[in-house]
């Protein structure tokens, strides 16, 4: 990468999500004004509409757009000229330092791959989603939806790579980096996270990452780890499940602040001493997943982002570039040696 | 099975759990008072102490404890005289007509499995556990740990077993039946989450289950469906999933309402509201888990069970006696035949 990679814009793919293009502009145009970051839209100007790009904010033309339900491999092959395409082809050319979309997930991360292309030595890329947890720095989840079946030395790539991570996005100097079984005990879990647990245990991630062992379910929304380690079945089912259960319990919660009158004038003395615990379940805080493995950065916001939401990925995908994410990634994913093993 | 079951008490595992015996106790007798039915208290006289045993209540020596952290199947095979084994026994014997422990989980699978004995035709018992769906009837995940590694053909019976409690413990007539994946189509998940759903849509499970297809994390706490299959490695990392949710929401919601005295007020005036929330978020509430595919009834309470817990296990289990659990597994799993499906 360039040395004046910070110069560049972050491509933001204007067609990606639910509630674009309208909500996803807004949040680029946002971010220019208030992170001062040049950012590249990157869309179909017939349907953008008449747009005043204020000072900082370039447009990409592409007029082809990826469907959040179309298959997203063959989506990207068929639509060359397609938004997410775009961006990380931009991000390949040095048109741009990072992409961002809130679009069809699988679109990103295949655009993302077969454009950027993989770092070296990485064998399969992994989806890191933060994770918020009360009172401390959030989780990193990985994988979270990449790879759906993984080998024991693709998980411990996922722990050197969720390591790299933690360090860059919220400066954990020491990440403790646990592995997802059913029980603390090594024995425990399925084959494969058995063979996973035996292979970090043995230092197979290198000296850097401090490997705590198997940890539980119950662990990701806690402050007993900084990265839990999965394979993308398991890590997809996680978040979802974190997902729902946020929405029944906030659904709740709020159906009794409203169940009369006395329970609303109450709730309206409640509510700001439950703001920070609002922010932090809103999904919009976080800015998003990072696609890890990939010789770019890719942020992929949530398909129904708001201009926060939007804003929040420009900030990530910044942060990334001028902490050297891709850099850190490279340094601690060594060559796979022929036993599987890295390092 | 004999048809004066009904007449026989629900065995106690008087010295399983966090908090046994004293709880656990209380709870029994809480049970044979309240609900009017023979409770059986298996466990160490000396270490019982001195008991006044109510109508309705009696007591069956057994000198050995499996401890909470034993390995559960060595333990069981050790300690011949151990109260969950005891319990199990007292079932097969005809002494009781059920059993509830809040002990070591895989102790209580394993004497269950031991001494009752597998249903002719079920491949792996597993354990189900009702999740609490607010305003709607309680989702039946299963195997929520009781087998790691599993087979599409195994999940089938999940299906078929997750079916039949649905029915006879919440009373839904047509209970839907989805299988756990990372999307809603076919295709999406592991090759053995796409063989189970091949084997599921093509009617491996028979007539009877309503089979919806796949179903997502984010609806296990959505009244989108009523039994949930999984394998035991994720339907366990779910279970603790929800938890560690649950206790990190629900915890930074207490921490607002005690933030100052105005919320502490203001609290006060919601709690009452909120009550029937806390109350179905609570882990006592639904009596615990239990372990389909033996020839007996078997409820497994959780390991920090109060007398509460012990009370509403009793009920459960002697509702799946009266509501004949067994025997409507044992009519939904036919014979495994050569191809490996069932029917």
């Amino acid at each position: 990468m360039a040395p004046d990679l910070e110069q560049l814009p972050v491509a933001v793919d204007a067609m990606g999500g639910d509630r674009a293009p309208d909500e996803v502009v807004a949040g680029a145009l946002q971010a220019a004004e208030e992170l001062e970051v040049p950012v590249l839209l990157v869309g179909d100007p017939a349907r953008l509409g008449r747009l005043d790009l204020p000072a900082r904010v370039s447009l990409l033309a592409a007029t082809q757009v990826v469907g959040m339900d179309e298959d997203p491999g063959r989506a990207v092959r068929a639509k060359r000229d397609a938004s997410v395409v775009r961006c990380a082809e931009a991000v390949r050319d040095g048109l741009a330092c990072a992409m961002v979309s809130a679009g069809n997930t699988g679109a990103a991360m295949a655009s993302a791959l077969l454009r950027m292309g993989r770092l070296p030595g990485v064998q399969r890329p992994a989806i890191a989603t933060p994770i918020f947890v009360p009172g401390s720095t959030p989780t990193v989840l990985l994988d979270s939806g990449a790879n759906t079946d993984c080998t024991p030395a693709v998980l411990v790539q996922f722990a050197q790579m969720g390591w790299a991570l933690a360090t860059e996005r919220f400066g954990i100097a020491k990440p403790r980096v646990g592995l997802l079984s059913i029980g603390e005990e090594p024995a425990k879990g399925t084959s494969m996270v058995k063979e996973a647990h035996a292979l970090l245990a043995g230092g197979a991630a290198g000296p850097a990452v401090n490997f705590i062992g198997n940890v539980e379910g119950r662990d990701v929304m806690s402050d007993r780890v900084d990265v839990v380690v999965t394979d993308g079945f398991t890590g997809n089912v996680v978040l979802k499940t974190l997902e729902g259960c946020v929405k029944a319990v906030v659904g709740g919660v709020l159906q009794a602040f409203t169940s009369s009158e006395e329970a609303k004038q109450a709730a309206k003395v409640v509510m700001p001493a439950l703001a920070p615990l609002a922010e932090g379940l809103d999904p919009d805080t976080y800015g998003g997943a990072v696609l890890l493995g990939v010789n770019g950065v890719c942020v992929i916001s949530h398909g129904s982002s708001g201009a926060r939401a939007i804003v929040n990925a420009v900030k990530v995908a910044r942060h990334a570039v001028s902490e050297r994410l891709v850099a850190r990634i490279e340094a601690m994913v060594g060559p796979v040696t022929a036993s599987g093993h890295t390092h």
